[in-house]
């Protein structure tokens, strides 16, 4: 069986982190595991396979004989080094913002449009944003079924996705609130302790970067230019896994138990029943996006609301990235 | 200046606990205050005014002598009691479900349709569920200005509207979540600790009941039976300040710039702008419902995307049924 010389560009993020969790658990077929970070964290031990791996200094020369690069350090870093990886001859799968929106990169869902990646002239696939891969997720079964007319969707969105320091950030203000000596945010623009928080990054029009993230990407990943999405984004005191509420609404009737029964059967899918709703403390640390409570809009025709749950580290990215390399390495080494 | 002799029915809870502060706190014109809840609360001191009042069994007798009966003290009591209290010649003010769907009682939000108060054949006036008077408030402007046509609204409810002793699990669950030993849930089916649960309390057809009232009440309230409602409700860990991401398309086109001018002009309404998102944490505690977010609908014509922020327990609850009193009694006495 082939072996693979795997570079981690970012290994010491959260998603970083994930990503060799993944690559571990899954017994990805590596022949060497070369964590790369910024210089600070050169030097650094981190765990793997038994074993300890040391992070090297993030360099150009970094990824000489590297197979597949997966990066996740920021959309300035894939920027500047997903082409120098991908000229060393690195299958690279880049979870940054950096180039998913280029037409010559397919931004890819293994479940949803894995044909995609067969074309990569700038030999990089990116992964999507966290909250759009799981309403993809969710919503393709529907799709393949039925066609898509319109989405809406308002999400629930951990802290996790900020980063390791977001969480901290998270922990240690309710920490202080539950002792009645609240502290000023840092990472946040206001305290997350039991709090909501609907703003982030304005981007366009008054909607937020990550709003305009899930319009875009969900176009492209269903290469659908004109598929008319309505979204909004809302940070919750969660510490790991996304929820969504999402009404989508089908060019052809589905009922809820031809939703049911076609998402029962979706890959990467699990289906709640009343016993298990999607939840983020259910999804957090699971593989699988979580989908319920599925009911007939009461305001349309042809629509069904429902609720999605997964991990935002996990699903969200590292193992859409880590699923994206299996997918595409196997096919090459067979 | 006419005074009233006021009953605050379930004064020991968290909403007549509220409805007691905000007759004080408005300098509501009573004569006497009598807090009435359970045989087994009778005989506590509560404050008010600066003297300490006597909780007092509800009895079928209590009512002698009453002018205005706020009821918070659940559906049963309510039904049992509310036309024992108005047969005694007081009117009733109602915060529980129980009376709301009658067609013989008005459902009224001031802000919105102070006028369907007048008639009240059983001498009894319900309060909205707290989700819905918030929304209402919120929509009544561009309601007034260019007509409903639909609305979608996802709701980020905290769990104060369950009562003080979820509260109180929410803060114990996560202060002992926090100390990695979670705790079971009492109240709700699974721990609140920094989750997000999507699920209570099942109606019909899927939905919960808190959905369905969002559905009826704005219907009911707006006089618009027909009105197309799509309304999905999850409760978050936030001890207070319920938050909704709302849709709502209009019959005639609003601009954003339209909206905001008409919101900015609002009775109860606190248009926010950068500075000040609609946050739970910003307003807990105060008397307005904020509004902000608004951004032109990308998936429609005619669409507005908003966030609403209220403090559940005042405005969604115990307020509201201040301010219907307020409004009825000065009319009355003038």
């Amino acid at each position: 069986m082939k072996r693979f010389k795997v570079a981690v560009v970012g290994a010491t993020g959260a998603v970083g982190r994930q990503m060799l969790a993944i690559l571990e658990e899954r017994s990805f077929p590596v022949s060497e595991v070369i964590p790369l970070a910024s210089p600070r964290s050169a030097g650094r031990k981190i765990p793997f396979g038994g074993a300890e791996l040391t992070v090297r200094a993030l360099e150009p020369g970094a990824f000489a004989g590297v197979e597949l690069a997966l990066f996740s350090a920021g959309a300035t870093v894939s920027r500047e080094m997903g082409p120098l990886a991908a000229q060393a001859g690195a299958l690279v799968v880049d979870n940054s913002s950096a180039w998913r929106m280029d037409p010559e990169v397919p931004l890819v869902v293994p479940e949803v449009n894995l044909e995609a990646a067969r074309k990569r002239p700038r030999g990089i696939i990116a992964n999507p944003n966290c909250s759009t891969i799981q309403m993809v997720v969710a919503l393709e079964p529907l799709r393949a079924a039925a066609g898509l007319r319109r989405i809406v969707v308002s999400t629930y969105q951990a802290v996790s996705g900020k980063g390791a320091r977001a969480v901290d950030e998270l922990v240690r203000a309710t920490e202080a609130h539950l002792k009645g000596a609240p502290i000023p945010p840092a990472i946040f623009p206001s305290s997350m302790a039991f709090n909501v928080l609907a703003d982030w990054k304005p981007a366009e029009a008054g909607y937020t970067e990550e709003e305009i993230k899930m319009v875009n990407e969900s176009r492209k990943i269903w290469s659908d230019p004109a598929l008319r999405v309505s979204a909004t984004t809302v940070r919750v005191p969660v510490l790991n896994g996304h929820t969504e509420s999402v009404l989508v609404e089908t060019e052809r009737k589905l009922t809820v138990a031809d939703a049911k029964r076609l998402l029962r059967d979706a890959p990467g899918v699990i289906l709640c029943d009343d016993a298990t709703q999607p939840m983020p403390t259910l999804a957090s640390g699971r593989d699988e996006v979580f989908v319920g409570r599925i009911r007939e809009d009461l305001s349309t025709d042809n629509g069904l609301c429902l609720i999605v749950a997964a991990d935002n580290l996990r699903k969200g990215a590292a193992l859409d990235a880590v699923q994206i390399a299996e997918a595409l390495l196997s096919s090459a080494a067979s």
